[in-house]
């Protein structure tokens, strides 16, 4: 008698012949507002099971992949340096065996260990980045790694011209006027997102999706609510346009927080976000 | 002294003078996510005081129409087929009285008993339905009966080209292949819908509206809740169209899960969804 | 040691030197469904550290205007006409000293206050209304004060041509008939509104927004939810529009209940509709 | 086809044949803290189906003694005065017929319109009420008939020696004062209940239980939980004690707000100790 | 790499080496009032690592014992005939491997499957059953097979004498007429569980907890809550009472619905009664 | 026009004339479990006014005392070693003014700030704790600064015979093991407390108060729910034992977590602790 496995839908081949590999990052350890990031990887992968492992946007099923869902990485909440450390270290196996690692967060500043990780791997690593909030604080309240200062802490990794912020739409005065320097910006909406894929065909590159860039009315349950996001509709646009991407090295979702929508509604915004993502991105 | 009327708003008429007659069907016993859709109709019931009997969309009145609400029926959870041979004899009854069944859910399921009676009433009955999931599997789990399946009993029951299926956006590849064959299923959107209408305009019609239809945003209360679906607006135009069928002989909508929506707003949108179905298809 | 402040965000000038007076009127006596429109203001004032005081849509910020946030009224909850008295006194101190008062309901209700004081200071006051129902009942269950009755004896104020109302979707069909030869009424949209402001650019303005004009996945915690309205871009474009107003005397956000959206998405809207109000209309 | 009854377990009976009537008084316009006791008569109606209308405690059942339930009345939110006179009316027209009228509130306040028509009605009437809260305040915020008052209105009508309150464990210092010389009060406990009943064996009594008398963790869907309450097997306790009274003329249940307790589990408790306060006083 | 392990807090050791075998039996199929048991284990799983696996009412660790979780059997929702069976059939694996097995519902009706494997093997089972409710019906609404009739399918198996109850005061009267002559059931408290023990002390027993025994202050989330129950401290002198047997063959743990309790508390009581049942029986 | 006040009921004095002071440190930055403690401070603030400012258990009232609320510290979420120096030199400023600090928390790490500034200039400060949890981990994931290890820390500043804990019913077994040696440690109750009290009389004492010592029925919203503890009862005798020390220096109440009980009960149970301790031992 074996154990029955509990991972995400459609994730359930062995480490080994996976081409791609799912875990969570359950820290939250920064989160300026409300906590509670840390629960999304296992409700994400227990209500999974009430989508299905077919697309009918894409025609195609993520039991045609071969992913691999290791489960979630055990974290310190009160040490955010040893946290990035585990991930990165995390990050690193999986690409050192030319696997695609999928991050479920957490908050948003987990993502910058797997940039670390890839962006030794790949000197020309872009990023492409959706949120409600810009992300670039040079410190929040003094602290230099916080998920106001993720993005900024990234661009100190990847340099000039290589992260892409769409629908962004909250943030300092100061942010957005370091951003027009720094980054491609663009705020509210993502109209600049088909010229910057084309762009980056064939360059390497990793995603995090915010899942707060989506409108509170879709995405209730997320520490840090922000009116006038977008819906799912331009979030499947959205990730057709990513889907012409040839060279997706990595990529993550963060930011849910289950606790605060009992309806149960952001955790299957969520789980059909990654869905559709691997679906789009994993080749 | 007489007990005071707990019925739906603009349902107080008789059951003798009345056109049509409101009943509930609480029954949610092969749900396979997230149980609870038995508790739908006092739900609707009670908050159907908050909005008006008076629609500004169709300049047209509830209390204008004679219609009766019956209450609930009295169902077994652990068992389907008494379940909906129940509900299958009441309404029997009803249509026996030349009047038109209105029913509330309950899980999908309970939509194939009203079809089966109807269906021995009119040998050319259609079908208009609105969901988010194909609901054509041949079982689920081995049931042949259950709210995964029924669209597909029901096409057992009316046959190749009478089930019409908008919205659709979740399924198993198979159920879509299928439907090319035996349904009229369009995928995601209704743009075909006011062709089908035109089409069935003078024929003996059921509605059925899964109220899973709508985004969760708009509808959060729901057993499984599918994002990307179509927003209140939406509804509206397709009533507005349904409007114009001339042979309405009954009508549900299901799946209204009020427990996990403490807000009320998922009961809202049943009331109104019904209320504005009604003044459109009651003639 | 000073107590610290616990000001909604930005309004945080003394009295003397402000432009503008927030204040909160905690009075839901009224409500017909759902009370508890009294929570709003404390919600606000908590929540509304967790946006920004700068917006980007403006690219203006709130520290850049002089606003004093005076705190709430204590009111008696069972006394309608004592609560309207303390709030019409409370409205005149403040526009005795050229400031601009500014409110967070409680119910619809307490608007009449303000319109009441500014009445009298300003002939020619013109009222703009967004909502979703007409509130102009003559009475409500024989009650002439009431949430639903509120825009009536507003108009009892300020007489004919002077009422404009967009969005509304529900009341009764005397209602609707009755403003067409009393008030500008446009039924769900707010199409009419740019030529509105055009025609009231330099006149005294009163803005009351009731938010359930919100459709109610944007604004679920609130005590009346009607579905069919807007979202929060339109609401953005509705105040973008007010922003071409030169002399906006007076404002409200009424009707958030924030006790019944747990996951706190509605008091997110109502805190950021209110900075995004200020921004655009105290000059 | 008749209507299915919604009556509360066990009130089956209709009007002439019945001993005592139930109805819901659901007003909740002064309620200082958290109001939405307006909610609660059809809440128990809807879940007094979970419990058995057989009671293990006294082994008897609601189906033995001859019940009718009315249904509610519908009261004006705003206008205390004109609610108090319709509930009052309502009462006198049960009373007249010989039957005990059974009030499920709402708010406190309701209390005072049975008690204002049965002590015409009973020169002698006596009143023992169970509360966490003295509610004898003179005023409150000005108002003489609020929840906080109640219970001295109560006395104003019935007098000196007539008032009996048990549990009390919150007031001013003043309240505790008056009560010395004006009611029974006894503080956090009920041991002298036994001796009460025992005085008041044959005479006319009114009983008046504000649920909040329980314990938050027993009742936590209230509007003013205060800690320190007593348990259920406390409520069981007193009930057993009243069951020795020979003459109870009337009695309510008062101050469920179920909108708070999303578990149910107040509604139960406030199903529970109707039922068990029937069997023990219906005689 | 390899997936990481989701267990139960403590039962972490592989099939072969251990004594005892935790599943998950997810089936609310014919649950009467609120439906949900089905989330229980996956949340009791996850949340048990809130707990330690140590306890200092016994001086005892879970770590210690040799504990193995199977996970969930998955189980068809509307057939409950198959349901059973397939537990059944699970639970006869484990015991022809001598473990114990250890069931975590579901509703209180998959007690019947393991009490129809270990009857079989263990022609003197003994039941000890602690519960609300009588469970005691032929059937319930015509279903032979229901949460509310599980103790008389169990009774069918094992016959007169041997079926003990527990703090039971919730039936019909003629379960309590019933139970008089068929087994031993003990109203409203435990007294006799001491000489219950005793006299079994070494036969084959299976425990049988069903959760709302507890009062819905300390166990909210369960389907149909009971006021008047025992508290936790009752639990531990139960469990206590209960570690004196020298035989436990199997036992179980049911009707949790974690769902109806945002709070968790009911999560946590029922991981802590799990793994205290299972230190005091497992040996 | 001035601000309104904001305070914690009968706070309301200067800080020039007040004996102590309110604070909130609203830090929960290395909860191992829920997150959320960071909202107690206002959430207690805005429920307090639903107590009373007077006692009837001691007959007295705060507003007796002089007594000032400063309001909450500004604290960075994710760098625990800057928040505890933050609140101690806080703390450190009230104790130099002679006044007796107050808090409320965030989780309870906080409180070895306090302790730190105290025993600098008490030589002989005691400390009283009541948990549920030992809290005496040498460290929790490696971390030497965490809400399970604070009551070590606290042991590291003060010493071998210091540290008095009660109702502890959670922990490792080597952390009951170590207690034996170092702190007076009384599983379950609080049996040993008058002597305690007795003992410590005069001399300077620390009261810290985790609120998860109460039971989760009493108290759901905690982050850490740990089943089998007080009720408010206890709770209030506890207190009553405590209003015997007379030279209590410093006090706080911690871990209530307020988004994880809708229902409120748990923050009226954290005030009125809170005001029953204040007046219990501020002398």
């Amino acid at each position: 008698m074996e154990a029955q496995n509990s991972s995400f839908i459609g994730f359930e081949n062995d480490y080994e012949e996976s081409k791609a590999v799912l875990f969570g990052a359950p820290f939250d350890g920064t989160t300026s507002f409300k906590p509670g990031a840390r629960f999304a990887p296992p409700a994400m992968r227990q209500d999974s099971w009430a989508i299905e492992s077919y697309s009918p946007y894409f025609d195609s099923d993520l039991e045609d992949l071969k992913l691999f869902d290791y489960g979630d990485l055990e974290l310190p909440f009160g040490d955010k340096k040893n946290a990035l450390r585990m991930i990165q270290e995390h990050v690193q196996e999986i690409i050192d065996a030319n696997k695609i690692p999928i991050m479920i967060g957490g908050e948003h500043l987990v993502s910058l260990a797997p940039v670390k990780a890839l962006s030794k791997k790949y000197e020309d690593l872009h990023i492409i980045h959706f949120d409600a909030h810009t992300d670039l604080r040079e410190d929040y309240l003094g602290e230099a790694l916080s998920h106001a200062t993720v993005i900024r802490r990234i661009y100190d990794q990847v340099g000039d011209g290589k992260v892409n912020q769409f629908c962004i739409r909250s943030g300092l005065k100061e942010e957005f006027e370091w951003a027009k320097k720094h980054t491609h910006l663009e705020k509210f909406t993502y109209n600049t997102l088909p010229s910057c894929v084309k762009r980056l065909k064939d360059k390497p590159v990793y995603i995090t999706i915010d899942l707060d860039v989506l409108d509170p009315s879709v995405m209730p349950g997320t520490g840090t609510p922000e009116p006038g996001g977008i819906d799912f509709h331009d979030m499947m646009n959205i990730i057709k346009e990513l889907s012409k991407l040839n060279n997706v090295v990595g990529m993550d979702v963060v930011e849910l927080s289950p606790k605060y929508d009992a309806s149960g509604i952001s955790t299957a915004v969520a789980c059909k976000t990654l869905r559709e993502l691997v679906l789009a991105t994993v080749k």
